[in-house]
């Protein structure tokens, strides 16, 4: 997907959401557990279509499906191709933070972009660029650098500012502009870091960013938009257990459209559109 | 497995290599291809039988399995399991670079110590305290924490220098020290960054060192022993290409034993026990 078909993708829903697909046996439905001969993609398949109309992109964290083996790659699989024929206007990520040396992260990269298709990988930056480069040769495909992520742990080696008064995600945004431009390269910034999105702002003024933490791990969605939204918007914000987790009745997947609708209407109001 | 475990299996084999089963179906002789109905397993098994004697550890990278879908993971899962059954004082390395949130990094601990019961995962600390720790609640099972690796763009991060004069890969062996000691922890360190070993044993002299980038990637195991060798060894060198792929005929295990004993004879030189 372009970059601006997300954009038109985003006009056109009012909303900016990502829904994260997290999806846990341990958390799901138990009714799914006896009925259903894939529970994992039972569960995604439902969630989908009643949040579809409300958000503008998924996102699997691989954690969650390969926890559970080849049982949850096929579900993982399954769930990225249902995507793909059903909604072909959503954005999928595949949240899956890696990055290696250059010929093994190309065989990430083939995995993902070839054998599933998504639209786009966590990345993470330690190991610079020639474990990122390999992401970023297909075309329409992106690459989602961490740059300042939601966690407590973030405080560890993020915000170590560097002899030249930058802080280390600050040197991971600049430097990776030489990568790649706005069009293939997003950065993961948590909604926990409230003020930090202006900072952010300063160095990569058009790129989206894809911000995790509200819900669940508590950020703010008006503080998100008020320091980090463009005229584009710039930004798709990810809410994962708040939304599909909100109920585990039958009804989880009507509550959990629900819950989006609520994301989606706030963020048709911040959008100003 | 237990750190004076691994010690007594390096004294009794005068070895500290690792094999690294970057196994691809591209690379691996023709024949395996035809004649083999899971090649990427077959190809393992007879590298294992030909290698073990020569080596105290191996290391698959997931990279390699995932890029085959479910019959790769199906084949990592088999060689695992091989190697547990067959044998079982050798220490298996998941080279899976993960981390992520809390909760998410838990989920790839369990599936790598409970589902694929591995000895160790390869962790990136980008994420911080709570992406790392999660992995450490396995008794005898380790974190291979990225410090500074084999490849160029370890340049571009993990060499910014900080405030107080530490550059970044010196404040993650100094920081993750507070999450665990040298029983459950080890460093990722290229054996391309030469003298850097140095100034690596000054800030952790008795840790455990996973050493890639001999062989293919031009590193030196004499500068690598010259300056990270401790008195109980204190390294495990790993090489991939350099034995899996010396040969592409059928006496490709052969040969990869070959070459397996040439590094361990080195090694046994080198440790001087």
């Amino acid at each position: 997907m372009t970059r601006q078909e997300l954009i038109d993708n985003i006009r056109r829903k009012k909303s900016f959401l990502c829904v994260g697909l997290d999806t846990d046996l341990k958390k799901i439905p138990e009714h799914l557990l006896r009925e259903e001969e894939d529970p994992i993609f039972a569960f995604n398949k439902a969630i989908i279509d009643a949040t579809a109309p409300y958000c503008v992109a998924y996102k699997p964290n691989l954690a969650f499906y390969e926890a559970f083996g080849l049982e949850g790659l096929i579900a993982f699989d399954k769930t990225v191709r249902y995507l793909r024929e059903n909604y072909p206007d959503q954005f999928i990520i595949a949240d899956a933070k890696r990055g290696d040396i250059g010929n093994t992260s190309a065989m990430y990269a083939r995995t993902f972009f070839e054998e599933y298709e998504v639209d786009a990988v966590t990345v993470a930056p330690y190991m610079g660029e020639d474990s990122v480069t390999p992401f970023l040769g297909y075309e329409g495909k992106w690459v989602i650098l961490l740059a300042l992520t939601s966690n407590k742990g973030s405080q560890d080696f993020q915000l170590t500012e560097n002899t030249k008064g930058e802080r280390l995600f600050e040197k991971v945004l600049r430097k990776s502009q030489e990568w790649a431009d706005s069009e293939q390269m997003m950065y993961v910034v948590g909604a926990t870091q409230g003020q930090a999105f202006e900072d952010i702002r300063k160095i990569v003024p058009h790129h989206f960013l894809l911000v995790p933490g509200i819900g669940a791990q508590g950020g703010s969605l008006e503080e998100v938009c008020k320091y980090g939204m463009t005229k584009e918007c710039g930004l798709i914000v990810n809410s994962s257990r708040a939304i599909i987790y909100a109920d585990k009745t039958k009804n989880f997947a009507q509550v959990a459209g629900e819950k989006a609708k609520e994301v989606a209407d706030q963020m048709a109001e911040l959008l100003k559109w």
